[in-house]
């Protein structure tokens, strides 16, 4: 390796000779104040072979503050939540050799790279450096065990099997191949995450020359359950996206978007619908997206996605409403999708180690009996749901809120006893042979069926929960449901019937 | 109940008496000009109750304008439009008080709180102290019988019963329980609104202690068509949202999107596919949203909903192109959605009183009979689309605006003539006793016929209205009008042929 | 003609003796500088009968800027692509007059309008005196041949029959009717294009009296492919709108979205789930859309459709990065839509004129074998995906972009697999007459094979050249793949069993 990181020095120096040296030197007068002496360098290669991102990151705050300063900010308008940052890392703004040399020992992706040694993943353990409290509210998340929620989980995995692997016509029936890396990554792991790891060293050819650069596996991923080369979990990008880092990005529904989707999350789609969406849509351009801490009506007039899971908000005279959180569940009392049932949400992220009566890693029953040790109490479910309240009370009277969130327990009411209904029906093939039990999710009439709970009540739920009509009713809600259940309903009695 | 209110006034003492007074009192210096007294004392709490919903109404143009200087615009830039506004309200601007203490004799809704009477929900009939051409314009259009077009119709009501209720699995066949309440707030009523009505007084546990407040049915609901406790219908609130009545809001097309979505109403989406969608969606920013009137290619370059349905346009000279309306269908011949069939818009608002030949309160009979009498006649048709035709010619040639016009004629037709095809085929099964014509909507195949009007036929439709090519083709278009036409078809052979 | 045109002419100056005629004069005084006499004379009445485009075109480059001073720029700044421009048009904006009098003796269209020569359409041959690179490389893409490429490719051509004509039920199967013009221009050609002829002159009603106007055939169309009158193909206001012509617009995906739409073309709804269209989405409005050359990085932080397919992209500090083109497969190598399987792009834009081995114009076999001497070999398929890479090179490391088009080659592979099985069971069915291949698009079961391919496989590969993970998986994707293929294989078991 030492041969070619000299290789590498040397073609490093054959470039910094070229004629571009003097062009690139002049306009370091662009650079922020306090900049590295390694980010300079870092700076004059990829300025010139990745502009884009140089550029981006001048646009971040990262670029234009040190952590000395963002210290001393007043405690709910800082940014920097750990107590302590380093020496070194202190006094200069933060750019790409303060974040890609963090923790080098314990990166596998760590490599020489004309001089230095980077990693190129900068993971959450990276980011803990100075935004500690985030990263440890976020590792015990729901979604920092994104991925091992479904890798670990036999049940969820075949259903992964089921869906995005090749099908082929076998003697009596089809055959479903088991998915290919490739496919998972697309699919389910594009959201959940992917392990990357570090299979060695590779040469590869750059517009620049020849380097060699870690061989990471399952590489590119932004999931945010990713497991990094670190060993660390998520990945602070999905939402903060390379390399400006914008709180206003992450503020904004499009963020979310990228995974919570329809037909199985529609949770953007119902936002957009609701009047909150409609207001948002609209005035966007008048708020302040960039104000810590976002000050309820003065900074923004209808919540976002963030405003209602996450952020720290304020009154516009100062006094705090919600505090900050990077446990996206922890305003939540209720899981209103991705399962069979709505139940109320797991105690732990690690939702593979549940076991509920039927054995299975699963917070309900298939048949709705939930895995009451494994899910939070009636009394933390009042603590979060008056958590959330005080968020629409900004805005909204009491008797509002109230007759608001009746509304949507009477609804996960409904859905459930629809999808038991339809459970029933599929049960019954189970029982009498007409579809095979040991994989739930690879039969037509059990693809039928997950679409009740995992599409349509679903739809509804969220529907309820945030004000959109469109998907209670006609775009995958009630209507849908209805005529899913009709067709599994005839599906059965042909079974029965011997059709 | 007065023993309840001398306990609030002592409350409310309490709270006044609190560390909070002096605070809240400096920062009234916030507050606009000509603000009346007893709206100073509702922000004084509500500042700190609902923070949000004060900050939203200081954006409005109700907290900076009195009626008395409104009055004073030329009548194409006045936005009241009443004749006479009582003298009380006139100096002021238009606060909390302004509006929530308007008729408190007629609201069911009126409650002492604080010291004050107050509604909790501000009607039409409210709005009307300063816009009562608007109001009297809405109040006979369909959106103002949007819940009863729905509840006092026996065949819609089969439609509802048929939907958003739960099924079970009945001896011989699915049963489907009558819809909750509480669905039929979820999904039909969401948009056509709920009749509100108030069940005594409650008592409620707020922020800032136990109030009584008056105890509302079927709330909170925003639905076009609400009918309100003061007996009123409409809700103002729907397209132009608390509480900062923006006429941006109310112009742009998210608002209208809350209710006209895919796949039975796919107007929003259609738009948005269009030319026209297109350059809103690129220039929006650059549009002036609140100059009143609007001027044609000076505030804006392309139209958006209410461009076209109901704003008031002039040249940048300042002539008028159209006039302002609020009763949404008057500038409407031809009604394209919701019914079997196109047809010419009815006369009246409220639909539930048409009688066709089949003795239905519906515009068409399931043969496409119109019940031509409940019709606007060809004369006013043509008077109608002159209207609109005004609007086109703002930015097109007469022959392209005729063009564009013929091929919707001809579209609506050939769209007709699929869904009468479709229809012979469900005839067909009622008759001969493959279907149940007692509720025509609550059966797999009668879903499937349903479809193919209430979504397909449709979108082609909206597509050809607003030039939208994907809702032509093939995002419930031709195409599934076409797989669906199949999939009948096949159904109904089974039927014959006894499988 | 005479006697109208001079009729028209004395309408004209009663129209100019009225009123108006001091009111207009006066406000010349809004004009641009430089304006023709010709166009003041068209702004003149247009002023008052379309005033929505004269102020749209007030707002444009065209307005505010001579060919002549547009020529001085330097090379990579340049808008005007035409080496020589003719002298006449030189010296003054480009108005009215300037575009819709280019070539009159090649317009059909053309016709004598209150003393002038005018074209009605503007056609990719007028724009070519300024703009002329663009229309050469426009000229030999597949989108110049659109029209062509559908209407005369007979196996299309059994497509367009099946799907938007009127569906009769036949003595013993379906009868589809051909689809009328009418229907087809709302449907396939909206985006394909018509073929706009002229059959003589029209008298038409106006606003300001009677008009005499070409008659033209299979107006008003958009679509990219449209044969113009003057026997020119495409239209360049599909993507650069009337009548601001606005580069922004052209930049923004809005635009692209007119026509590439789920589900047979998701490009916009998987850009706007992907990560490049959640940072779009969320900073455009900060973004410089109107820059030439357009600066990576400095004008824009993430790509646009128009960024990675077509834009001359430069770094900040000015080095091109990619250059412009208006054929826009030219940055493509692999063809991922629209067909039943992936395959190289084809050599010539005019894809009608490829013979594959089953004798059919289409550049893969129905079981998928590639008319590889019509199709671009992997030399050029290398050059153009490093054409692309480039692009992806300015902010991403060259082993991400590696990585990034390993998964899409594996994903085009593994859909493909799928489509072929699917195929598979199609050809029995076929071959053993239980479905008529006459026709391979008419039946029920045939429309199911059709969204296999294209519906389901074709969002997957979007999905995966772009990154969103939705499109992938359960919107269209993998789950609707899946459902599909188990859909099929029962219709293939049932027909076989006899049932």
């Amino acid at each position: 390796m030492k041969k070619i990181s000299i290789c590498a020095l040397l073609l490093f120096s054959v470039f910094l000779l070229t004629s571009k040296i003097y062009a690139i030197g002049k306009s370091q007068h662009d650079l922020p104040y306090a900049v590295s002496e390694q980010t300079k360098i870092c700076i004059l290669c990829h300025k010139n072979v990745t502009p884009g991102i140089v550029e981006d990151w001048k646009t971040s705050r990262h670029s234009k503050i040190t952590p000395e300063i963002a210290l001393k900010k007043t405690a709910l308008e800082r940014r920097v939540s750990s107590q302590t940052i380093p020496e070194d890392i202190r006094p200069v703004v933060v750019g790409c050799y303060e974040c890609h040399s963090q923790n080098i020992s314990q990166h596998k992706d760590s490599f020489e790279h004309f001089g230095f040694w980077i990693n190129v993943i900068v993971s959450p353990n990276d980011c803990r450096t100075c935004h500690a409290v985030e990263v440890e509210q976020f590792s015990g998340s729901k979604k920092a065990y994104a991925l091992d929620n479904l890798r670990e989980n036999p049940v969820y995995q075949k259903f992964v099997d089921a869906i995005p692997g090749i099908k082929e016509v076998g003697d009596k029936s089809i055959r479903c191949l088991i998915p290919s890396e490739n496919s998972r990554r697309e699919t389910c792991y594009a959201c959940h995450g992917t392990e990357i790891t570090v299979d060695g060293m590779k040469e590869i050819q750059t517009n620049t020359g020849s380097i060699e650069v870690p061989n990471l596996q399952n590489w590119p991923n932004q999931g945010v359950g990713r497991i990094n080369p670190d060993g660390s979990r998520g990945a602070c990008t999905a939402c903060h996206p390379r390399h400006s880092f914008s709180i206003e990005i992450a503020r904004k529904p499009y963020t979310c978007s990228q995974c919570h989707l329809e037909p199985d999350i529609p949770a953007y789609e119902v936002y957009c619908e609701s009047k909150h969406g409609n207001i948002f849509l609209t005035k966007q351009d008048t708020w302040n997206w960039n104000n810590v801490p976002w000050k309820v009506g003065k900074d923004f007039q209808a919540p976002t996605c963030a405003a209602c899971h996450n952020s720290l908000l304020v009154t516009p005279e100062g006094k705090e409403v919600v505090s900050r959180t990077h446990d996206f569940g922890s305003r939540l009392w209720v899981r209103i999708f991705g399962l069979i049932y709505s139940h109320p949400q797991p105690k732990n992220g690690k939702t593979y180690e549940i076991e509920n009566k039927d054995g299975l890693p699963l917070p309900v029953t298939f048949m709705n009996e939930p895995a009451v040790e494994y899910l939070i109490d009636e009394e933390e479910q009042l603590l979060r749901k008056k958590e959330m309240k005080k968020v629409c009370n900004s805005c909204h009277s009491t008797d509002w809120v109230m007759g608001h969130f009746e509304k949507l327990d009477t609804t996960i009411i409904e859905t459930d006893t629809m999808v038991l209904n339809t459970t029933n029906l599929m049960k019954n093939m189970w029982d009498n042979g007409f579809a095979d039990a040991s994989n739930p999710f690879d039969e037509l009439i059990e693809l039928l069926w997950v679409k009740e709970w995992f599409f349509y009540a679903n739809s509804i739920r969220f529907a309820s929960a945030m004000i959109g009509a469109d998907h209670a009713t006609f775009k995958n809600g009630w209507w849908q449901l209805t005529e899913n259940f009709h067709e599994i309903y005839e599906y059965s009695k042909k079974c029965e019937s011997g059709h």
